[in-house]
């Protein structure tokens, strides 16, 4: 019943991720294909990353429901386009579940092989940004969320949440859930209340030359 | 005798590759070792992502011709830029070999380390076009293979026609080269007659605000 | 205390590399953790596509030093941004040593592995190399490295003179400090003197079509 629950948000992250790596293809007028393409790259890019820094198969090699839940997300854009944006703050609260469950998947998975905890954490932000990054590097834009937003921040809050959680000796499941709740609620907050990191200043780009 | 052929065909489709890997750095102005690098990558980058997503040691690093046959595309481009140009049409069936050839190579090398058809026909598929995606990357496009044309697309009926072609008692050799022919004839095909998936209609851009 | 001062100049390296991540960055108003992101992946973009290929644990995930010399190159741009501008000179210096050692120590790694030396070369150019890529490419730029300056070619020769070095008997710490200072010459020498290898002609850039 909780495997059962814990499955049904981690297609709903999946169909999430999936659905906004689409609509990314969409807006530069990829084919079908194309646009099935980066749709899986959003959602297994980060878990394939850890995966391959772990050095075990990736994940998706191993059952194929994230290929199905993508090619569920892509009839959903082609069929239910102008629903998509009408949808858009469902869709928010979808990847702001989808990032914090991804982030306790990677935690868990890295902690489970024997890694230390600041790994774990790593693993938890690479897990829940890669793909969102990769998306981004495909459709020839400067990645999103490294320019605004908590959200590759609200995952390292959501991994030292963890770590707190199991400092003081909460159970797993109990520290797995506020971890992941810690996410949503941190990407809400920051979302609703425009809270962000401060940008850097511009300083001319690096040069090879010396002056 | 007929691993001979096979070879053959393999650096065909490695000099395809390399070839369009070189053509593209060198409309962006890259130096002769930027070009090299890119060729390079697009040559063997399907192949390298391939076998680490299969935790096995790339390809490449076993026996070198590979980055010698690269070397012989970028001097190739070098002394006969105008040949490439009138050449066009050779490089693209060159090109489309090497598509078939690359997939049916990462179907078989999936297969013999026991993953299922499935994940078989998606490694096909990564080992023809990650190459050319990279490609794309680093010349800072977007990438072409995602937006037109029938490409991955025939990477993966090819791995479909491997599939049927084992399951009715097709010897291995045969399903083989079915398999490489059935790639070629549809890129071939979906070229000659423009033959295209549909692309996506724009819709806004995924927006991480709440309307 | 060899050690010690072969540590000294890798947290050098790192820290120089990871100042001209987090500068690209900044060029492009990336926030604080986008900006930190980007440094790291520059730093050690390198090294990880080297162990991955090499199939070991990328080095970064078994002591957070290199996480905290990031941090440290973070706090100085933010801090001493100005600094960084009329220490331009300085960090091509120590860029340059990042590079000889970067290189270096790539090419031990992989012998001690048991590969080839060509396969070492290789490596060594890719560790010193592959993070300048993924930065150019995680901010939307043609990489740098691929279009001009002796760079790529740079870590290339120091592992050829690595090569003879071992080839004539002279002993493994000669050799690695030999190698280093090469790459560093080299890298000097090419930018004082504006030497490069030849840019490529522009001929069209690749078609699928037929002519």
């Amino acid at each position: 019943m909780e495997l059962t629950f814990i499955t049904i948000l981690d297609y709903l992250g999946t169909f999430a991720f999936a659905i906004s790596g689409i609509r990314s293809a969409a807006s530069k007028k990829f084919d079908w294909f194309g646009a099935y393409f980066i749709g899986l790259v959003t959602a297994i890019g980060g878990g394939t990353t850890r995966d391959v820094f772990l050095g075990v198969t990736p994940f998706w090699m191993i059952q194929p429901s994230y290929l199905v839940v993508t090619g569920i997300a892509l009839l959903f854009v082609i069929g239910f386009g102008k629903w998509v944006v009408k949808l858009n703050y469902t869709f928010f609260i979808f990847d702001a579940i989808g990032l914090g469950l991804f982030t306790v998947v990677g935690i868990d998975k890295t902690l489970t092989l024997g890694f230390p905890m600041w790994v774990a954490i790593i693993m938890g932000m690479i897990t829940g940004t890669v793909g969102g990054v990769l998306r981004d590097v495909l459709v020839n834009q400067v990645p999103l969320i490294l320019r605004k937003d908590i959200y590759a921040m609200a995952a390292i809050l959501g991994g030292i949440v963890y770590y707190f959680s199991m400092k003081i000796g909460v159970n797993s499941i109990t520290t797995q859930i506020a971890s992941v709740i810690s996410v949503i609620l941190i990407r809400v907050i920051a979302v609703q209340f425009h809270i962000g990191l401060p940008l850097m200043r511009d300083i001319p780009p690096n040069s090879k030359k010396k002056t």
